[in-house]
């Protein structure tokens, strides 16, 4: 049963402010909780579910505080538009202060605003075996619950630091920084990166010029016909598939 | 001034059914009008806009049907949650019956059904010079305002045919056919192609077994971590900019 009080604090976790205020934050659905319990256990600190989906999941439960919610209950805590078996209260990861940049490559996200975008940059930066990610402080928050959802699972395999990207680069002496921009050295002709920054800008104004000045490398996707743009996402991954 | 009648009638074309027997789209906001007018505006039958969008794009608009309205009469019939400064009615684009896979590359599209997703599969496949794609009969509707909105003016430049995707890949004979998935040959380590059909699958459930028995060659995006899938439009973007 959930408590009227408890329903409460789960549906202040929608507000920034409150995710932070407790270091927690929600994720909902079968297959993210599961990848959640599977990837760092530790972190998953209460579950509220559905009976059917505690019956199936017994074993990956093991240790962990579970609630049996019903279905009506659920409705009233998710975040989602259609609520999915179960929620989780996650501890937020932490990520320690200082991120070695040698040896490896680094995801800089400058001003990337969408939920969907930022939790598909995530995926994708996992799936191509990225570590980290370094994103301005005015970029979305990887614990809104859209981003959450986005992610589908990566969130618990990716680092994301938020910094004051200005001063962060400035401070990166001894390393490459590629900008992703609409002209610059064609991505399909480079070699395969095995360190390197990699800026990415906000999904209508591109990069800030501030940031731009601290890039030695434009890299850009060649355009062959007339299309405007191409989603923050899909550059993110076209780029990654190149370099990587 | 907005008649009501007429309101009522663009309110309707939100609904496949008609749009289909109208045969017109609605395409909103400055950037995907002036693309529009610019590209096919034999295509853009009537403007609904408000008076400074009018007058600052007089040199386009000579011979088309133009209404100015209010801020507050557009809102009502915008399917955008903010409306933007204009909307147009436009003939959807005449396809023909046949069309020619020989010499270039041919996109299908088997189920895609977020209306996002298809939208921006059109502007990624604009960007890469493709000019068609085929749909399977159950895949979002390409005049949905959702998919027109993501596509960006591009739904203007790519040819888009929807049909029953067995038949019609079956009569493919002389050209090879590749199948996108989570298992094939490196799409990296692939030569560009002068032709071919590429298929993508639905956003869950991939390829069905009908169509992926049709195809010459599997074909994958290398995952280097435990990343579960990546989207369908990102898939679809590092794929053609590897292979076009």
């Amino acid at each position: 049963m959930l408590v009227k009080q408890k329903a409460k604090y789960i549906q202040t976790l929608g507000q920034k402010k409150f995710r932070q205020q407790e270091g927690v934050f929600i994720a909902e659905g079968p297959k993210l909780v599961k990848e959640l319990l599977e990837e760092n256990k530790a972190a998953v600190k209460e579950i509220y579910a559905l009976k059917d989906w505690i019956d199936e999941n017994k074993k990956l439960l093991a240790k962990t505080e579970i609630t049996e919610i019903t279905a009506a209950e659920l409705e009233k805590i998710s975040q989602l538009s259609t609520s999915n078996k179960v929620l989780a209260l996650v501890k937020q990861f932490e990520t320690g202060k200082e991120l070695a940049v040698r040896g490896k490559i680094t995801l800089v996200l400058d001003c990337i605003q969408d939920p969907g975008n930022m939790g598909t940059i995530i995926r994708i930066a996992d799936w191509f075996g990225v570590e980290q990610i370094v994103c301005s402080n005015d970029s979305a928050d990887i614990y809104n619950p859209k981003v959450v959802q986005a992610t589908m699972g990566s969130i618990a395999r990716v680092k994301v630091f938020y910094s004051e990207l200005k001063e962060w680069l400035a401070k990166q002496k001894d390393i490459r920084i590629y900008a992703t921009m609409l002209e610059g050295q064609d991505v399909s002709t480079m070699k395969k990166l095995s360190e390197g920054i990699i800026i990415f800008g906000n999904e209508s104004k591109g990069i800030s010029d501030e940031i731009l000045q601290l890039a030695n490398v434009k890299i850009t996707i060649l355009r062959k016909r007339k299309a405007e743009s191409l989603n923050a996402a899909v550059a993110a991954g076209i780029i990654l598939s190149h370099i990587c």
